[in-house]
């Protein structure tokens, strides 16, 4: 074959196969997984009748695709009410829906800050945050995880724009930031505070408000959040939740939402039936936490390292890459998904199994899902 | 109101309202447009009974959403399924579909390039390419729009990685670019050379197969395509087409796709829906550049300037921003909407009205959008 600009990729590929570290997609069926605590599904409302009906329903009445960016023709009224409910749900003034979760954080890192502004950004952010940080040509410090006195020495003495960010909860390991002190540091320093609660909507807080909610700090003057909708509300899709002048400034600024087509009609649909089915069933949310520290407790009763959940998440240690590999392939085999997160998912090199807690999982589910865990543990 | 770190918003705020470029969100029913000429349905596909029964099908039998990244359990086999049909239709290797267009030219530009490598980007590219740059730490040079030389020069003696990325259509002006000759270029030059698709597909190559088919380039070991789901095709979502070992390696590298949750299935169904429709309904091609001739004919024949379309978008330049918008007010008023381009969505600074050819307009559709926009246009 002959030489083309692609050649190094080959390279790339073998060194990747050499440190056991390939990925591969593995489609799956249409039938739920067995026993699936891999999934975001945290109310176990992706499969649920209302949702796929609202989804199948907006389809059919608004058409397969938005048909063009949401400042053109790509904003129907169904985008309205659901930025409407979503955020009254969560206590704040306004609220923007984008194709994504990391479509909304770009556009609101990129929007609220800019050159000459200052960033700290916790150093467990998830990635569409650190993508956001370095899109928006702003200074970015990256700043000790949940550590609230270093945000406060990173912010002190800056004199532009100056804002901090945090996951609510962090992906890999399920913990969750120190929001109060956050809030509190912020406002010392005259710092604004972005929040992404794409693990804390409808797991933390009343009724699955969130984890601002939780906090204290929804619909605060100097508070900002962004959300998925591809989590707990079951569908696709991100959102900004903000004071309105904040969302009218995306609106007019974020490239991310300006030059992107609008959400498809059928996830709209689905995340407004996620979100009505959430508030008339409010229990889900604790029931997901409720299942979150019974797995963690069963784990560590069995041996095995755990981080106590925050929220939905629960994160065991392995050994190696390698070992976490063939343990998520044997809790498998066992008819148990869970996930795997390796090098370079994970911050700080420590590969885990992550084992996410669903609302409707049943007591002999979660005994099941922890005695395959054990059971298919790597010997250490 | 006491100060908070979002007042600098509201100076911003004044300050567009003073230039008069505020954007506002106008939410529209269910109902289409009396006469659409804004929306990017290329191929009147949105609507399209076949199209909306796959997106709610697929919700009804996959959920509403994908329920995790495409890595973990946000791939089924429709996924894949759709994958297999893009690459086969527009004649590439290989296919990965993400979240957005926005998204897949994001993973396709940092993925390829990196720290060390040059890319030269054509200065009318769209907003997700000079964003996919910014993220790729690669060194960026801007080169004169549509202009293969420039590109030359630009390439001719960097050492490391090189590829040159360019929109087969630019959504501005309805242009094409020059692709064969870029493609002489980038192989003289050892680069890669990357063309996001995104008004060529459905529009231009045979049966609508894209810019690449038409330009015999489809399917070259040192081509990489990206395109969207949401114009032509009725959905949403992106995806990247090219050899088999560049999807690969995107599988394994690129952050947007890695951290993002899976496309809704309902997109998925709704993209494969309007890609049958489209393979067995090839003449809707022909007809939308038709549409778009017949556009850009009626309006030069009544005075205005516009650009002869390459595509089925057609350009027609205003005199100001603030007469753009008044110009776009009065063709709705009249009932037929028209997109209006304006700072800071153009390049140039020039202020547009934007018409898209739709394979389902009428000869008489055609004839009355022209005699619209030539009644309300500015006297100049």
């Amino acid at each position: 074959m002959p030489a083309t600009p692609f050649d190094w990729i080959d390279d790339e590929a073998r060194r990747r196969a050499d440190a056991g570290l390939v990925r591969r997609l593995r489609p799956r069926e249409a039938e739920a997984e067995p026993l699936d605590l891999a999934s975001n599904d945290y109310l176990g409302l992706t499969r649920h009748p209302e949702v796929t009906s609202a989804a199948a329903d907006a389809a059919r009445r608004w058409g397969g695709g938005a048909t063009g960016s949401r400042l053109v023709t790509g904003s129907t009224a169904l985008h309205a009410e659901l930025e409407r409910e979503l955020a009254a749900f969560c206590g704040f003034e306004a609220a923007l829906v984008l194709s994504s979760g990391y479509a909304a954080n770009l556009a609101a890192l990129t929007a609220l800050t800019g050159r000459g502004a200052l960033i700290a950004s916790d150093a467990g952010n998830h990635a569409s945050i650190v993508d956001g940080c370095r899109l928006s040509r702003a200074e970015t410090a990256v700043v000790p995880h949940a550590d609230p006195e270093a945000v406060r020495k990173t912010l002190r003495g800056h004199g532009g724009r100056k804002l901090a960010v945090t996951d609510s909860v962090f992906s890999v390991d399920g913990d969750a930031a120190p929001l109060a002190a956050l809030a509190a540091v912020c406002r010392a320093e005259g710092a604004a505070l972005l929040v992404d609660d794409a693990h804390g909507l409808g797991v933390l807080g009343e009724g699955g408000r969130g984890a601002l909610d939780a906090a204290g700090l929804a619909g605060d003057a100097d508070v900002v959040a962004t959300l998925t909708l591809s989590k707990s509300l079951g569908s696709q899709g991100g959102a900004v939740l903000g004071p309105a002048r904040v969302i009218d400034h995306l609106v007019n600024t974020a490239r991310t939402f300006i030059f992107d087509t609008g959400l498809a009609p059928a996830a709209v649909g689905a995340a407004l039936g996620g979100l009505r089915l959430l508030r008339r069933e409010p229990e889900r949310a604790l029931r997901a936490r409720t299942v979150a520290t019974a797995l963690y407790e069963g784990l560590t009763a069995a041996g095995l390292t755990a981080v106590r959940p925050d929220a939905a998440v629960v994160s065991v240690r392995a050994p190696s890459a390698d070992a976490a590999v063939r343990w998520a392939a044997d809790c498998r085999t066992a008819g148990t998904a869970v996930g795997c997160f390796r090098p370079p998912s994970v911050p700080d090199g420590i590969s885990r199994l992550r084992l996410t807690a669903r609302a409707d999982l049943t007591d002999e589910q979660i005994a099941r899902a922890v005695e395959t865990v054990r059971r298919t543990a790597p010997q250490s």
